[in-house]
């Protein structure tokens, strides 16, 4: 794994206020639904946070946003020039948010994908304006070119996960949760490389510490799971592969502090759970999540919740995006009728 | 095609206004949503009204409770017994809806099938805890079987869209879009029996005449336009298929007078234009409606539309149902690249 630096100050309830001020008015203040059955499968009642239907499918405009709107201020702020570019290396979700920050901010963004990238992600990031950037298929490549366009551009490089300003930008999904729920107990959030559960942990734990908050991870990739059971930064150096492909990244040394000190328990699941929870929503909700907003529900469908105590009644689950080809689904068919 | 009797009084606003009262509660509010990218395409404001997200998948579970609970209230109004089971045909989201209803009110449920209906389908009536009654595909043999269940068992008969109890709960959904959008200048309704758009053209007409109300339809089964064109009732005697299916079936003497009179004009779609649009709003929207929904949104995308004066800005879209068979959709992969 590239080394990563941390790059600011550890994010705090003001920078997600902060965060919750800039973005006002520029993503949307998503709905959260309920369904009898799922509720009934659970045995709790289910609140679903659907950041699918968010600005470019997925939570990710949160942080991307935030990222671009604070450079902004900055430079209004010191009478200096905007920033030349932004930068970042993702394939997915986060590629496209920056790229549609970029674009709404008048910044040109550039965005490392590695040349195996689908053609679909890479024409919905090419569609929001950004210079996509191809890279090798490996972490060292794609770390290495993204340092070079730094360079090369003068621009900012915003991590998708380690950058202080993206996790307060995903906290404020905590805080409308707070809001719209208040009688919550629980919130259940995927874990990649973390900066949606610590920012959400954040925001929750400061303003209510008796709600639980769970990281959901699949078992194929458990870095989280195994750094909270150690102790210590434990990533994947060598990762399995998992239908969850926004979760495969490990988590980093901004976040790992959060989520050590902040998130109560990381759920571990296993594919089939995954494809069956995401199966669950597309067919009870009518919500097409990806496979990756599938691990929430996954966890708390799995044997292992039924642990937690049955006074954390209200469980939030995020549904973090949608963001799936369609094309891509023959699994479904390997699934028939085990979803009744 | 079967005699339908007028089955009771015109459905005016105070029936729609009555049915509002009678689900609050017990039905979703379902959220209005937006969608940047699909209101480029269309050069106008979209809102998209939500009933793929209300119980059952479908809008239907209005007009079917509100059904039943007006004869439940009926009944307690009288001091009589409860209806001793509700009747009616439908191989989908009606029999799901009354089904359901009929189980919430703990009244026995007889939804006649034809043989052919998907297991599927038949499987969520039945989880309902509905009696199936097989019959013959076709029409003759649904209304023939279903008048001998109603005798057999005492039931009362619930037309899915005839009925002036079901015309009006579906009329609900106008009341909301005017509350939750007064900024609407049109809404556009896919037609089948025509009980949505009546019911929905019933309360806007009463209290904004100014709010166009467009039917939308199949090409393929166009008998609601080809009804609005002759001036009278024209029902299809041999429909075309169409993978709308939903809207298959043709308007009738309840239903007509009502869309005469109400609806401002009928636009017809291919079925091209169908799964295009279902394809967009799986794909843009990340919401998993039906084909029969896609029809809205298909007919809103069309060459006519442009037709339509620009000062008709904010265009409501009822997205109606989400009730898919995923395994369904192998028409997916026809459409590779064409949604760029």
């Amino acid at each position: 794994m590239a080394a990563l630096e941390p790059a600011g100050p550890r994010a705090g309830l003001a920078e997600v206020r902060a965060a919750e001020r800039r973005l006002r008015g520029r993503v949307h203040r998503t709905p959260l639904l309920t369904c009898a059955g799922l509720e009934r499968m659970a045995g709790r009642r289910l609140l679903f946070k659907c950041e699918l239907l968010q600005r470019t499918g997925s939570f990710k405009i949160r942080g991307a946003l935030n990222a671009v709107r604070s450079l902004v201020e900055e430079s209004e702020r010191t009478g200096g020039e905007l920033p030349r570019a932004v930068v970042t290396h993702s394939s997915g979700n986060h590629g496209q948010a920056l790229a549609c920050a970029a674009q709404a901010e008048g910044i040109p963004a550039y965005i490392v994908v590695p040349r195996t990238a689908p053609q679909c992600k890479q024409a919905a990031i090419r569609a929001y304006g950004a210079t996509l950037v191809p890279c090798e298929p490996s972490d060292e490549s794609r770390a290495e070119t993204a340092a070079r366009v730094v360079q090369e551009t003068g621009g900012v490089m915003v991590h998708p996960n380690q950058e202080p300003a993206v996790i307060a930008g995903q906290g404020t999904i905590g805080l409308e949760v707070l809001e719209q729920a208040p009688e919550v107990n629980a919130v259940v959030v995927p874990v990649g490389g973390g900066g949606m559960v610590a920012g959400i942990a954040v925001a929750i734990k400061a303003l209510r510490p008796d709600v639980k908050v769970f990281a959901a991870e699949p078992s194929n990739v458990d870095d989280c799971y195994q750094s909270k059971v150690r102790g210590e930064l434990t990533p994947n150096l060598h990762p399995r592969d998992t239908i969850a492909d926004a979760v495969k990244t490990s988590i980093g040394p901004n976040t790992w502090p959060i989520i050590r000190d902040l998130v109560d328990d990381v759920l571990t699941v296993s594919e089939e759970e995954i494809k069956r929870a995401t199966q669950l929503v597309w067919e009870r909700m009518k919500l097409l999540i990806e496979p990756t907003a599938g691990v929430g529900l996954a966890a708390v469908l799995s044997e292992k919740f039924q642990a937690v105590p049955q006074d954390v009644e209200n469980v939030c689950i995020v549904l973090c995006g949608g963001n799936v080809d369609l094309r891509s689904l023959t699994w479904l068919t390997d699934l028939s009728g085990k979803a009744e």
